[in-house]
């Protein structure tokens, strides 16, 4: 039977608990949110002693599924006072997994300030050791560390600089699956800072000497369902081997996005950038055949990984410059800083992942800052030193360390595009009507991936919607974010909605591995229920946090400012936005 | 027939305007936030092209009713999200009223970015000149170019540097009676950022020419309310000639709060200061007298005050430091930041009023500063040089220039003292727990003017109720906060209240005054329900701004984190606190 890891960083303990029974089908997102809602005071100050860090691995995870590797990490959000879900494709879950365990809860504070930890887990169970050798170094530089320390079987969670200055872009660092790189990234939402506040640097994991697989209740049914699942991921143009994201990786949608006119650019100022095309994941793959001599397809970011969509960018000389240029990573520091240059977003992203912050917060902030003046948009290298203030633990870091809407906050910035204190993603949704609904009434802060309306919008899969029409954009928002609530659930990453969404026997296949391992009978209908619930468990907290649906709105400035080239506002009427929780 | 001047800033007018029928009867804060609810979208950027900023004397102000010359200042506050209204005693609003003006209406934002405008209105009219040459230099150093400029009969508003960065401590200043020093505030809320987002530096008025009286409509009536107000004023123990206020300033409280164990200290993390004496009201008189080698008494901050609290503070040659050393004031700066020298408290004071910052929340964020680690407690140069960098405009400066709770927030401290996002003033509600009924559910934020409820609950007056008891407490601040809501709509300076909540008569004179000069037929109770309706307007702007009874809260550390001397956490229950809207 898998066990709850209670960590409690008051005592330096670490205790297995049984699964309560409500909890006992949980996954993911499912299983973090309902684990804050029962334990974590909603108005509780996020950095305080009462908030909680839960990890959850999808229900499938640590099994022969393919693409199934998440690990959600959930709590109150430092940077949108929301509750918060944010999920990283890495290996760590699928350990977590094997060694019989649903969930690690992370609570208290230590009673000596400043004192950072961290926690082993194998299967002779769980213990700390003092972190603070690692204090203050770049994470490139502590992994190979912790590796050589702990064994090159292990997977390592941790926080970087950011997160112990308790920044609210601090993300959560795994390592990725080829290179040991800290590159995989619960990005989103700051839940970096609050396990800064707590005093846990690093969860080490270690599944040696247990079996290979997580317990399966009908095999028969989850190999049916893996079948199923896999063949529609091998079939979608989207996901095939040597598909699009194969090749081009997420930033495939650079100019997907530029031609729609929906390309968000120096700071939402504009939906095309004349850059677009030199930043774009064929620019990548071309750019990286020049500098290798070679045609170089996406590898996996986690173990069992099928789709393969992870990349890396390469020098001049041939050598690894960053692992990886993914499309919103790419948009944020080049065409929403207005940075044509894949070798200065490369370094960019690198900082990122060696500082441990979210990217696309960190973008949108460097954005903000180029609006009150602290560098021209379209300098690089001001970007860049904009961002080593973060490490630097100055002011100015700390400022821009905050995100976005603090910084826009700081400097007087009217012209913030964030919702609930997120920064949008490279989506605009003066272009793109729906996915502005999703932005504005997501439980997360401004979040694409809370309900992707990209995919019926722009890229005809799921249907083929008009992105500027405003009619039925709330039904969409709210089935997609119904729909991936229960992915988020089940250990998938979120890409393998391109197939599911397209082919119906690729959806069948996703329930039916949930059927598989938990011995569960869910109908697809189910499924969908299940998301429903997940986001009324989630939206109860933040309602008890005192958000109301005048929160769920777009920044003002996107009504009264048209946005080139369509030279359009957002126009979905309040209305339709409150109209996607009337379930 | 007086007039609204609407001030446009997008097109540069000013614009005469008759006053519509339902605003006849209103002044001060009733108008304000009347014009404010009926034409600022509650949702919109307090910085940006949609927000207002509304000035409105008092009903009586203009007229011979004693201790009468408030105006009032209204709009979205880039603080705290709300509603604000926040006042000062100066002649500026006399002369505003004389020329027949009921409201100054501040709209749009001008088309050049960081332009700034000031408007000098006369009997003649309204008319603009760039203010350039004055940006970026101290108060100290531009109020005496402005009088030279426009004559010693001049009442002059400006904002200052902080204002001109749209810092949100940024407060609204007005020159004093006696020294044309820039030292009478409207301090709270920001709303000089607002001003600077408009890009009008200063409003200066001369009523030189017009009738030295606003038209009374029952001279008899309002001769009887002022002769009993008078009365009242002159014979109660706290505002008669040499009483305390007049001997010790409103620092006479230093000592009180402090015996009482409710006297915030370094960041509210005691409620008793040792050096409590060395700052008290009582220190600054007998330090005065023993540097000026005679007894000096209080003057006046605006003309026809009877009160007479305003003071000043000596160097040892015997020459001005400063005006004045408030209560709130020479706490924030002093027993808050764990500083006992009134000449440090004085220089941070004087460094407020060069720079145009409200006193309290300039405190309140040195010390959430020094919480950061920025300066000890008790650092007075620590202190100074931190105040400086706001005037500097250093990314630090941007920081503590938009308050405690965004340092707190930019730093991570989890102990800020604040409700929404305005820092608290000097009452420590774990040991006074009626003012944290007023700070939790006022309108405008943590607000001891709000409904002052020290009076009965340390001061005896109005009544006498254990300051450490729940019980009724919600009763006693919302009938507080109803009569302030009518007393600041008539012009009178708060400091009435302690002579009208004990002397029948001053309450009935207050009133009269109001009926004299209107010719309305108000009664006692008829005030009350008026403060109700104001309260109700401004709440209901608020909840359209997003706020919920959630937002009625104090901060989580005050309910774990116990209090000394008392050792008491704040323990008033929620569903008090909601009871307070209950009408």
């Amino acid at each position: 039977m898998s066990k709850i890891l209670r960590v409690n960083m008051t005592n330096l303990t670490a205790k297995y608990e049984d699964v309560p029974e409500k909890y006992k089908n949980m996954g993911g997102r499912w299983l973090t949110s309902s684990i804050v809602a029962d334990e974590v005071d909603p108005t509780c100050h996020p950095l305080g002693p009462n908030n909680k860090v839960v990890f959850a691995q999808g229900i499938v995870t640590g099994s022969a599924a393919p693409t199934s590797a998440r690990i959600s990490v959930g709590g109150k959000s430092p940077l949108t006072g929301t509750i918060k879900e944010t999920n990283a494709g890495t290996g760590w879950g699928q350990q977590v997994a094997r060694l019989g365990i649903k969930a690690i809860v992370v609570e208290g504070q230590p009673k000596e300030k400043g004192k950072l930890w961290g926690l082993r887990i194998t299967k002779d169970g769980a213990e700390f050791f003092p972190a603070d050798e690692y204090v203050g170094q770049g994470l490139y530089q502590v992994y190979p560390q912790l590796f050589d320390r702990f064994g090159k079987k292990a997977d390592i969670m941790s926080i970087g600089v950011a997160g112990e200055y308790q920044m609210a872009m601090a993300g959560i660092c795994f390592n990725d699956h080829e290179g040991q790189r800290p590159s995989r990234y619960a990005g989103r939402g700051g839940m970096g800072a609050v396990l800064g506040s707590k005093g846990l640097k690093f969860i080490v994991v270690d599944s040696t000497g247990v079996p290979a697989s997580i317990p399966i209740a009908d095999k028969a049914l989850f190999d049916q369902g893996r079948k199923k699942l896999t063949e529609a991921l091998r079939t979608h143009a989207v996901t095939k081997p040597k598909g699009a994201l194969n090749t081009y990786g997420t930033a495939v949608l650079i100019n997907i996005m530029n031609e729609a006119g929906g390309l968000p650019t120096r700071n939402f100022a504009s939906g095309t950038f004349e850059g677009a095309a030199k930043i774009a994941g064929e620019a990548i793959f071309e750019g990286n055949k020049e500098r290798l001599g070679k045609e170089l397809y996406n590898h996996a970011c986690s173990p069992g990984c099928i789709i393969q969509c992870s990349n890396t960018w390469h020098n001049p000389d041939g050598s690894e410059q960053v692992s990886c240029q993914e499309y919103e990573s790419v948009w944020a520091f080049g065409a929403n800083c207005g940075i044509d240059s894949l070798d200065v977003t490369g370094e960019l992203i690198w900082l990122c992942n060696d500082y441990g912050v979210d990217t696309i917060e960190a973008g949108g902030t460097i954005a903000v800052a180029m609006e009150a003046g602290l560098a021209e948009f379209g300098d690089g290298q001001g970007a860049i030193q904009l961002m080593k203030e973060i490490s630097k633990g100055t002011p100015l870091g700390h400022i821009l360390g905050n995100g976005a809407a603090v910084t826009g906050k700081v400097f007087g910035v009217v012209r913030v595009p964030h919702v609930k204190g997120q920064n949008m993603p490279a989506y605009s949704p003066r272009a793109v009507k729906g996915i502005g609904v999703t932005y504005a009434t997501s439980t997360m802060g401004a979040d694409h991936t809370a309900g992707y309306t990209i995919a019926p919008e722009i890229l005809s899969v799921g249907g083929k919607l008009d992105a500027m029409a405003v009619e039925g954009k709330a039904e969409v928002s709210r089935n997609l974010q119904a729909a991936t609530a229960f992915l988020d659930s089940t250990g998938h990453c979120l890409f393998i909605a391109f197939a599911i969404l397209d082919i119906a026997e690729g959806f069948e296949g996703m329930v039916e591995e949930c059927n598989g391992v938990l011995g569960t009978n869910w109908s697809g209908e189910d499924a969908g229920n299940i998301g429903l619930d997940i986001l009324k468990t989630e939206r109860k907290f933040n309602e008890a946090a005192g958000f109301t649906k005048v929160h769920d709105r777009l920044p003002e400035f996107m009504k009264y400012e048209p946005l080139p080239p369509h030279n359009t506002v957002y126009d979905v009427p309040d209305e339709m936005l409150d109209s996607v929780y009337a379930f």
